[in-house]
């Protein structure tokens, strides 16, 4: 079995191989691995089979022509830019985010009317699909209407994914990933880092700022949970899922008090002292905008699983960052 | 004031031009309309600005900077190729219906960086951006899960559009459009075809075929409210419309039934003999899965008007067509 994963220097990306390497894939064995990014991605250790990391331009002409060329049985499409990148480069984020995508499910199309290929494709689309106002929880059928140019490209892709499917040019499944909480790794500038900056960092004893009022509620999911997600997006039956293929993953509605508890629960009081609460009205009306919670009534049914408390977030944490330790 | 129409030479553009002709726009003149189809639009009569009737491909390269090098204030993109003919020809229904929208959009954005240019846009959406299973009545908050390509290729540009009118490249509107009833001219061969003809013809003395049950329920509008429609969306203050630019329209949900029935209050009983009952499961089915009727909250607040019974649609179309007679 043949996988492709795209994005695989990312976070996401490199869990995802290495859960592949460590799992293989439905009982299957993965005996070859192409691995792309716009840097040279690591090869995940251990893995005995033949891969290639590729540092790729994914809006270069021919390069998506290229990677189907290799007819991988799974691809994991994880490439984009982020959020606030898209926004501020309005050609790049389209460049990439969209016709990146596009050139990618051409060649599969192309693909399959040359020799009836029809690989399962797992697209990594996001939350911000939704845009204020928002219910809470927001049920599975409410409207996509993105206040980003990110959003507004995870929500073409997802419409080009349900048609390409539709039409039987690829097995699509689109899976829109909650918050990932808590991120390895250091604090980033990104507005919605101090979800995870406020356990993190005080679970390795160092300070963290919270810019927001501790009743803002929002959407989480940990990294194992999100690998789970495209592994069973990448080997469950799609017939059961019918031609709306973009699916709201199950998470954890949370507020940041609630987040800050757990903290609590599991690290102690000590912990929850390094947390530094400097307000930013900014950022505060940023995530006042940003969804609150999902129903995931379709993906729940369809066997996707999400933490039920942010303990268990935490110790996930520690269990896969930390060595078990802190 | 100068107005663009593309698609002009289909039954709308002819109707939209005939209108701003007659009465203006928002009490200002019309001094030039550019009218451009596949086929050379014909001129409105009665005009005595500066009227060019092109026949073009709006997907040809460059033909989008041609028509925005004349700086528009008022574009009414109407141009598509129809359902039927998108889900065919799956390459020919993205490039006319997804990438000439696109590159109207760019044309536009690169006159706004290079001298702040920013025209009122009027995009003809459709209720085909909806797909079934469908509620009745469909919440303006709806999620569009097209089961078409033409469907998928429509509800992109409504995405596109609302990013676009976001950043301030125009100031754009999308205009979801109920099944125009009754259409005027000779039956064709749309699935749909049917709800226009079954009064269309018996109108004028001629036999119509009804291929579904009486109880089928779906969503109308005039021609002459699909015109006021555009005329409104070109006129209104869109302060208060705020990011989500695409909106499902007024119309009047109606089974074909109660069609039935005011044809016979309009036209008696020797209309309604002339409709042969000839059911078809293909076409009944289709029709179950087509939107039965909208909720239109947005809209409506917003100004937006329809007909309130099929008594006032076909005394329209005698009005508008018939020339009050029958």
């Amino acid at each position: 079995m043949h996988i492709l994963i795209t994005g695989a220097a990312g976070m996401l990306g490199r869990k995802v191989a290495a859960r592949l390497v460590r799992d293989g894939l439905a009982g299957r064995e993965v005996s070859g691995l192409t691995l792309v990014d716009v840097i040279v991605p690591e090869p995940p250790s251990g893995f005995p089979g033949r891969v290639d990391c590729l540092a790729v331009d994914l809006s270069a002409d021919g390069i998506a022509q290229r990677l189907i060329d290799g007819r991988p049985d799974v691809i994991f499409h994880l490439a984009a830019i982020v959020s606030g990148e898209a926004e501020a480069e309005f050609e790049k984020g389209y460049s990439i985010n969209l016709d990146s995508t596009r050139d990618l499910f051409e060649a599969i199309r192309r693909a399959h009317l040359a020799d009836g290929y029809r690989p399962r494709l797992v697209f990594a689309s996001s939350i911000a699909v939704m845009g204020a106002p928002l219910p809470y929880p927001i049920p599975d059928t409410f409207h996509t209407t993105p206040l980003t140019s990110y959003g507004t490209q995870k929500a073409i892709c997802e419409l080009l994914l349900a048609d390409y499917s539709r039409h039987g040019f690829f097995d699509g499944i689109g899976i829109r990933l909650p918050t990932i909480c808590i991120r390895p790794g250091t604090p980033n500038k990104a507005a919605s880092g101090f979800f995870s900056n406020i356990l993190r960092e005080p679970l390795v004893g160092k300070p963290a700022i919270l810019p927001v009022p501790d009743s803002i509620r929002h959407w989480h999911t940990s990294p194992r949970s999100a690998v789970g997600f495209m592994i069973h997006a990448a080997t469950m039956d799609l017939g059961a899922v019918g031609p709306q293929r973009n699916l709201s993953m199950p998470g954890l509605s949370a507020t940041v008090g609630e987040q800050i508890e757990a903290l609590r629960r599991v690290a102690g009081e000590s912990a929850v002292a390094l947390i530094r609460r400097e307000p930013d009205a900014t950022i505060t009306r940023m995530c006042e905008s940003w969804a609150p919670g999902f129903e995931a009534t379709r993906a729940r049914a369809l066997g996707f699983t999400a933490e039920d408390s942010f303990d268990q977030i935490i110790r996930a944490h520690i269990e896969d960052e930390l060595d078990g330790q802190r």
